[in-house]
């Protein structure tokens, strides 16, 4: 470990833009220093920064690696995944531990760990997906927050498969609210969704875009104002994952301008890629649009606008990735006969700060404050990963980025590096990448080139919501 | 029947009010003249209107008839119930015939046509709540759209009991989208409500007013928002039964400004009663309130003038009475050791022009127009009575109200005709009330007594969502 | 005079729809019958409505006939424009006297009783355009109400011609509040347009098509926003001419919404005509726009459905035209140089029908009786016409069409009776017509034929402010 | 100058939170070390926070000192007036400079710049108020903005006074968006309010709490939509100062949910004063109103609820003081016999973060975090100070506030510094108070006692808007 100076970037923290040297001493930010006001002592190692901004490392709250869903397992395991990770800039992950009905959530856990264990580049937290709630879970749930796992996901979608009731959610919520937890929800009405799909397919409708027709916004509007109203309820903040339309969005304005504790995350395929793409025809003809198959789906373009305005605004607060990678050889072919046999999922991991940076801080649409509040401070805050992750100050892990601004770089499944044999942004050329990466100090991405070892990050137990 | 002659009465409808001698002639409206233009034809009996109102006939769309409920039975059967409409200027009801959860639809429409048959004062119609939705029941729909129930209703609230889930919901709406049926909802989230009722019983919190404080106006407004998003996604219009809270109205407020078809009705005991009259003390000490237990509760007193405002700016559609009257004695204390065995209802068949009339139309809050737009036209043109009921016009059936805007009355159990052992405005004196009532040209309700006969009420085909 | 019968035709009210015999009695509804209700009276008249429908005749609630502006005057003049007016149905107009700054209120309305007296083919009110609000005009106020005249519009564009600034509007709304009046706004700011119209002429931007854009939505929304709050301050209803803009819109369904009594009309052009119009080019070249050129200006062709939402939620309760026609020829042809020295208007009087029953009611956007109530009912209502225009009923005045739904007609500059060179709709084929209208009882036209006398149409006295 | 060290404190920004050491030399920050951390070097002195919070230093955006008013002097000049300030925890202020009508902006400028020259005890800048927009007034602001004063004050308040006209406004906006200048709004439309003013002293209304009844919220909600309105068609952000009413700031939600640049503050006396105030009674017998005699007026009790979920949820960015003392002695005495004559304003310069930490971070209204943000890191940036003022971090101005939570003191007139005979907040205790105060590296507060020297506080140029 020992001393590290960064030297001579500006540093950005979702408030502040300034010059400095930064100190790094056992794995924590140890001092920061005004141009010229380091000492004279030695460093261990010197990085230099000039011309490059320093960020707090990325935090993607919305991971699912090594994850067993429809027939077959998301295709990054803990090594892949954080490897990708690293690459992008991101230095933190909280993934989706799962809870197999019927089971104790302690074997969820467990389960979670030893996919982990010894295999992630960097840090690693997890959520915790119920299934079942009953007086049993509602137990383990504090025990689980006593281990720094402090939040659990709910789904409104997949009826018979992960979907819980609003009995699960509102009890699961009055319990968030008794012990500091906070509820994240899968805000789609699943149920008015399947009685759609089924009637698609009865009709020969089995095409991908017939997977975004079938889960239409009002799903998740309807959704998204459910949960909050079950939370409002329950005396609880809810965090809607993943939101996607409009309209779920105006339901969390109208409750935010109510000054309630809601919160939502959207993800880049929402910002970047619309209902076009599951049209598309290319190298797996008109089944291309499979690779853009995710839950909620792809919407028509012009949404991506209001998601621009509610990150603008904060109404949106976070964005993350729902990396789910599956392969289209062997996986996403699943649903070759029918849209709903793809698996659900996206790669994203390694590319989010990529596309915000380009799509988002190169734009103007939003302020490199603001990014870096929306990919590293406002998860870390929201997710009780803050104050030892998220930002930049005397105290803090040095999970750290050195970004080049102006490194340009094309996009493709060849050069990224999570394990999945397309990239929904083939060919695109970005601007902007990590020039250094650090872990708790530990440099782990050097000129492009993953320099840590693996096993190296640890879990990290979360703090219970304070907000 | 024979020609009857209305004369010197100020007629009101929904948009005109005008001076004019109303010709009945075998049971329908024949001809309207102006003052002095009713030639000099002989008619079998002239009525005189002079000084006083004609209305159309109130339309009272929402009735609990002989209705087994929380383990007891409503306390008006169709001949005492009926009867009561008629003495308070009601002559059409539409009723709620009951699906048992697996028993065919017809089962349930040939009981209640049974209970009916031969009883009824008045014309009566019915709506059909259904507990299962499947295949064979959303056949029936058909079938009883074709015989003139043209409405069915679902619940949200009472799981286990009436509950229908989100797909019953949904697949009853398509349905009706498909056959111009119309869908009532009940839309209150009776799942955390029921987590709150156990939570509260176990806290020994089980006196009246817990049944308010049980059922909080979100769950409401939850309700409201998924019913219309449920409608949309399926194509269908929806109707709000017995809408109680403002934000529940917000919701509703909404989708009428997005031009959708949801429609609401409120009820008199929302803009007349509170939440206070929960926690009232009186001849049954603290368990008073139990007089004043429905579903959705009594709301804050506050409320009423949401209500009120609602009805003004039509995002409120139509007040009936949901009339589910329950004796304190033998049935009410049912509940005496827990609200939530109270049995739910309030009585309000007869009351209803009343209240409307003096807090309404003679405080300001709506005009005379307005009024009978809310109590018959409004619903007569929703289930599809009209253009035969709701209305004054040639053709129309001449179901009206003479109405003496001056007579002046005491709301009591001895002297109102509901057979229920308590009256919730008992002692409250109001102003106006009706000299006269013909039901289809037949005079039923005479200075104050009631001249008709047993059983001349029928049952009324009603035509498909027309609006 | 004498005794005309109407027979077989359907009626139509903003309420009601049924078959009915009228016999009209010295310019009055004096009966309706039922089919075959009718006695075997001696009836002057018989007029076969078979097939058709009878509606209460058209109200014109905003016209601009014989008006001196920029530097012409409105080519219609009393006799041309109400023949025209009858021609498409219409039987009733308010048109606009104006008050010279400086001149007292007496004076303007003097000069406009002049212009119409002895002209008029249809009964004629006027509002009373107000360009000083002082001691002495605001006393006028009460005579003019006194006199029937009981609205007053103000503008808040054109500054330094028309233009009324906040402390006159202020103090016309509490001068109308006392007595009765409703105050009319032409609500659009401008202060800032005449800001945006020197600063594009200066650029060179001369095309009509900078009227629009010199003209944005937002200068509309401000001020239709600003007149409901100085009326809500002042105690006084409000009445919006013109609305063009969907964030206009807004912010009369946020008054509404809110139970204020604030009132909106659209007009044809905004329900059928868009910006696009503007850049039109033609026989006049480049200039064609100029036939399109009114104000507010056309908007972009989407707002035309929020227009048409606004219709069917009621927020918008009336159509008028805002007639005002100008030839091109030596009228428009004066903003050859620029957009800003083109007389604003467009012709519409004898169209507006023709429109909405073609464009509105066939296209199921709304339906029968809504037209009525947009037409005449509402107006009547809303400008104290009610109830001796805008219905039919007993007792009104019979002021009638009867309209051949089926009539096909092109309208075009030639067939059309405006004194005015163009037709903003040349060659474009409708369906439905007038048959035959009636004013006050005598049929003014028949078989597409004028056969009433020039100067037949009274002034009309009006009732103060009622709803 | 030289180096102090700030050692061991709990160092807030606006959006971390982190014990660390500080060092400042040549009155900046030079460096931040975290504990133990700090280097064995000298430091001319060391301070010890320990315990205490460290602050970036208060900005008070809003202050009227020495200035001319309704006949009279604002009571603090910038001696008293910054002490005041400085005493409170306040380093920095934006005062007001005022354009006299007719003379130039230069003159006022100047006036202001003499006015404050070596009087302050704290740094200081001005904004501008415009009471001519015109050709030369407008040159002028490119030049003032070149000179730091980037920001340009206009009222739709005080017509004859200090009013602007909509055009007035539009084109200072449309100018501010050119130059990256940022136009402050008063918004309250005037001008009804002075007619309702006149009204009310015709009636003989002039107590006090009539200065709250003649300024209805309706018009501060009319020009705070106007004021963003003329803003989003002129291309320019705005801000809107002092905002007290709860209608007023859903135009400000309503804007920013739409993504608008529209900002505004409200100041200490909405947030803890309330209508009830003015009709206070006290040594000044029924007069006593007097002392809560502001514009906007004080507003029912329950608005200021509205306006902590305004701060809560970012709607309201800002809390400033709108400081205007006036003494009750020969200055508010007046308006004895008519409050339209009452000299309008509080005093409250150097009770602001006493009354905003006591009230609302102890309440848990707001959190330390978002305490700094709002009246030091927001007004900042939105001002042009930002990063040498509104925050901590290397290079920033070492403006620190050392900050005893724990510190109990009573709010007396007796006690605090300002030049005014009056307090509101008389006998109130507060908990937290500043033990140490810097301005830019020197202790000017020190154990309660002014250590500065007058004149030390300097201008400070600002830069542009750049949010």
């Amino acid at each position: 470990m020992g001393r590290t100076l960064i030297q001579g970037g500006i540093v950005v923290t979702a408030v502040d833009t300034y010059e400095a040297d930064l100190a790094v001493v056992d794995g924590k930010i140890a001092a920061i220093f005004g141009p010229g006001a380091a000492p004279a002592i030695t460093f261990d190692r010197t990085i230099d920064a000039k011309g490059k901004y320093v960020f707090p490392g990325g935090i993607d709250a919305h991971t699912h690696l090594d994850m067993p869903f429809g027939g077959t397992t998301s295709s990054d395991d803990f090594e892949t995944g954080t490897l990708a990770a690293a690459y992008g800039g991101t230095t933190s992950i909280v993934d989706f531990a799962i809870q197999t009905k019927g089971d104790a959530l302690r074997k969820g856990i467990d389960t979670w760990h030893a996919k982990a264990e010894g295999k992630a580049a960097i840090d690693y937290a997890f959520h915790m997906i119920m299934t079942d709630v009953n007086e049993s879970t509602a137990a383990e749930m504090g025990t689980l927050v006593n281990e720094g796992v402090t939040s659990f996901k709910l789904f409104m979608a997949y009826p018979g498969v992960l979907y819980a009731d609003d009995g699960m959610i509102f009890r699961a919520m009055q319990r968030a609210g008794e012990i500091g937890a906070l509820i994240c929800m899968h805000a789609e009405n699943g149920i008015p969704i399947d009685i759609l799909i089924a009637q698609a397919i009865a009709k020969g409708n089995t095409a991908p875009k017939y997977h975004a027709l079938t889960r239409p916004q009002i799903a998740e509007a309807e959704g998204t104002h459910r949960a909050i109203c079950l939370a409002e309820m329950a005396g609880s903040p809810v965090y809607i994952v993943h939101l996607s339309a409009a309209r779920a969005l105006e339901k969390v304005v109208e409750a935010r301008d109510r000054g309630l504790p809601a919160y939502a995350e959207t993800c880049p395929q929402y910002l970047f890629c619309s209902d076009d793409d599951l049209g598309r025809e290319g190298e797996y003809g008109a089944f291309e649009g499979a690779k853009f198959v995710c839950t909620p789906p792809l919407r028509p373009k012009a949404m991506q606008e209001d998601l621009w305005r509610g990150l603008k605004t904060n109404d949106l607060q976070v964005v993350s990735t729902d990396h789910c990678p599956f392969c289209m050889k062997g996986q996403k072919e699943l649903g070759r006969e029918s849209f709903a046999k793809v698996p659900n999922g996206m790669p994203g991991i390694e590319t989010r700060l990529y596309l915000l940076w380009d799509g988002g801080v190169r734009t103007g649409r939003i302020s490199m404050n603001r990014f870096v509040e929306i990919t590293s401070t406002a998860p870390a805050k929201i997710f009780g990963l803050y104050p030892h992750k998220g930002t930049i100050a005397v105290g803090a892990d040095a999970d750290l980025v050195v970004w080049d601004p102006n490194k340009k770089h094309v996009l493709s499944q060849k050069t990224l590096h999570m394990r999945v044999d397309y990239s929904p942004y083939e060919g695109q050329e970005v601007t902007g990448g990590a020039s250094y990466v650090l872990s708790r100090g530990n440099v782990i991405i050097e000129d492009g080139k993953y320099v840590g070892k693996k096993g190296d990050g640890r879990f990290v137990k979360r703090s219970t919501f304070g907000l």
